[in-house]
């Protein structure tokens, strides 16, 4: 049972932004920058970073949610779950390692990201920017899942929830949709 | 030394969001928004959230720009000083205590959030709204001192920098001023 009366229909993230429109607004355009606007990481890449932190933070929604966003750009259900199992034998580049593990490393506090895991990441070629917008990503998700668990929102069990978000945030990215997500409403709970 | 090639003269979040201005407008309107936007809690209540968060993420850069502003909002130096060392027996309201422990809870993750703790600061007068702004105003600055620490930033020694610093987001709150921080530049290191 969530803490504040958020619409039923509307579980995780999607009740909280729908609760309170002038602070979704930023949360969202923020998002929308960092995980599709212009970047020398693929969307891809950038959801792996999302689902990474939020598996670390042991949040459920966000982290099927995101789950279920990186395999749909990926295209495979097994790059995702090798990177929880382990980062280091996952099958990505070497950049991509540092970086989830630098993005890992800002999910336990920043003081964790050394300057040897920032210089591997330059030394596989990560450019300043990227090594920025991981950790601006990380943190982002930080808040993210403390938003979501913190107010007892509910993750939903059904598979078919996330997959039908996941296709939302490939299709339509972050940004509001005119009337929120009541378009969803009947395929998410069709 | 900074992990990216950031200003010398703006040390802390200053640099950072002066580094990517795009991804700083939003993380400005939420700050904004969320802090100096209408509220039933005041601004000082808000930065004691602001404050008792950075200080639990040992992020000093955030923490002492938090506390100088809450200081200088209330008027005194002690009662912020007090809410580090024990929230229970700090001089503030029995709701800002109950929503003080909230946000330190949300600083250790969302799960740690019980119903107990919210229904606490709703026996003490709370409103859902306050206790949906505390959460994401707890979130947000582990958002915040994640970005700050993640990536090196500078924290200054001197007192009189952070006393610069919170009058101008007395003053000013936490949009960005013309020119970003140039006009601070001569005060702050003056």
């Amino acid at each position: 049972m969530p803490y504040l009366p958020l619409e039923k229909h509307l579980p995780g993230i999607t009740g909280l932004l729908e609760y309170r429109k002038d602070t979704a607004e930023p949360i969202r355009k923020l998002t929308q920058t960092l995980l599709r606007g212009a970047s020398t990481l693929t969307e891809a890449e950038r959801e792996m970073i999302a689902a990474i932190v939020s598996h670390n933070n042991e949040c459920r929604f966000c982290t099927t949610a995101h789950t279920a966003t990186a395999d749909l750009l990926l295209g495979d259900r097994e790059t995702m779950q090798k990177i929880k199992q382990d980062i280091e034998t996952a099958p990505v580049s070497e950049k991509m390692k540092a970086l989830l593990i630098i993005a890992r490393q800002v999910q336990k506090g920043g003081k964790n990201v050394t300057e040897a895991l920032v210089n591997r990441a330059k030394d596989a070629g990560a450019t300043d920017v990227e090594i920025h917008d991981t950790v601006l990503i990380a943190a982002l998700f930080c808040l993210y899942n403390r938003y979501v668990d913190g107010l007892a929102t509910v993750a939903p069990n059904d598979p078919a929830f996330y997959e039908t978000l996941a296709k939302r945030l490939v299709d339509n990215g972050y940004n509001r949709l005119p009337g929120g997500y009541d378009q969803l409403k009947n395929r998410i709970f069709s």
